[in-house]
């Protein structure tokens, strides 16, 4: 893959419940497949604890490295809620009472609950700007390419389609699926051949066990949609000459997907 | 949390299809669960892509720092399998056709199927130990502190089984719930101070909503039971100071947790 104008982002998903097993992340895969479909690749995710110095660590080094940088969990009112402050710290700043912030949870918190830990969840780091909570007021913030979200999945998700058309995507990455039921160590060789002959397409082998039978979807991925064609064409070629035949991949019940494996 | 004769691990989730969204990854929650049962803390899980030096620069920053390296996925017969050869290059190792692994694969895998890509699977470092793949033979292996297993969830866990008696765990992290209706911005405060008198302990609080209401899960986590049952006293406590009721965890509908929240 050429490099060149690649817009990147990386994840960091914030919480030592998702560490310690009890809470199953429900974002990254959401994040992954609305990224890629804006033409912005996610190049690394991480999960880290609740641990200041992981997270002011993890923040400065992904957004001196990707053009994004996306953070879930961490932004609510409990003393385990530290994200707005590791991002402050990160970018050396100081946090204070965003007045549109506060004024928003005054909106939605009767004044009689409003106490000092739920204000808390007013304060962002100097320089920052809100990013909009449609679902419980209490907004995340964009600071530099950093956007600090919610880690509760439905309000992750309102946040994130909010601040989604203030993203520049590059060139979309675009995927044509062939699949066969041929096994992956049959089309191995013949397909790193394939491979070797498009360094711009990244071909990827999935397989896959259908009703008994043992298969593989092979994804190729790129910007240049006629390349991708080609590939896809040299691809149902060499499954025809190995004996199998190309299907659409839409025929492959999704739940069955890599249950078994044969090579 | 102090950190003496703690044991740590960090899983490397390795592909693009996790990064793309297209495959939603199954393998970290699973073995944070399993890992924290064994008094093991899961301290760090990256998702990468199938790039060689990231790969290699990750094993390496990851065995350094941790106790044990998990890594899922890339050890097939397709071009895009490249974990192997990355692990050997991270410990400066050759890799080389392990005899026993061919013999596995014989074992498997009729002769007029095995050719050389199917062969690749008995390639690993030398010096690792192979772990043994009770679903489909392939073995993952053992180099140094890093453990390289499948992607495929069920061969993932397999493997995982049978070297899971070979891991030397710390002490165990024990956790005692304790929730009730009180939104987490009523209980922080006194949380907050609960926390800071023990700071062996670490206190998350979980929103949930059930039935319309919103209250929040308090979990205590440590290794020294005595200690977690008198902050959960704690925290009985200040729920019915609050004038809230500490409930049974148990009884609330895990499908309901996090889907809305309050304050």
């Amino acid at each position: 893959m050429s490099e060149n104008s690649t817009v990147t982002a990386c994840c960091l998903i914030i919480g030592n419940e998702v560490l310690s097993g009890r809470t199953k992340d429900a974002n990254l895969g959401w994040l992954a497949e609305r990224l890629t479909d804006m033409g912005i690749r996610m190049a690394e995710a991480r999960v880290i604890p609740d641990v200041e110095e992981v997270i002011i660590d993890a923040v400065n080094e992904a957004r001196e490295k990707y053009t994004y940088v996306f953070t879930t969990g961490g932004i609510g009112p409990t003393h385990d809620d530290i994200t707005s402050l590791c991002v402050a710290k990160a970018f050396g700043v100081e946090i204070y009472r965003n007045p549109e912030a506060k004024a928003l949870l005054e909106s939605f918190i009767p004044v009689e609950r409003l106490n000092e830990a739920r204000l808390k969840m007013a304060d962002v780091p100097v320089g920052s700007t809100l990013i909009e909570n449609p679902v419980s007021k209490a907004p995340g913030f964009q600071m530099g390419n950093v956007y600090v979200m919610a880690g509760v999945p439905s309000i992750m998700r309102a946040m994130f389609d909010g601040l989604a058309a203030g993203l520049v995507g590059g060139k979309k990455m675009e995927s044509i699926a062939v699949a066969s039921y041929l096994p992956e160590g049959t089309v191995a060789a013949p397909l790193g051949e394939i491979q070797d002959g498009h360094p711009n397409v990244e071909i990827g082998s999935y397989p896959f066990f259908r009703a008994g039978n043992f298969g593989c979807t092979l994804i190729s991925r790129g910007t240049d949609m006629d390349e991708l064609e080609a590939v896809a064409e040299e691809v149902r070629q060499m499954i025809i000459e190995l004996g199998g035949e190309p299907i659409n991949e839409d025929l492959i019940t999704p739940a069955e997907v890599t249950n078994e494996k044969d090579y």
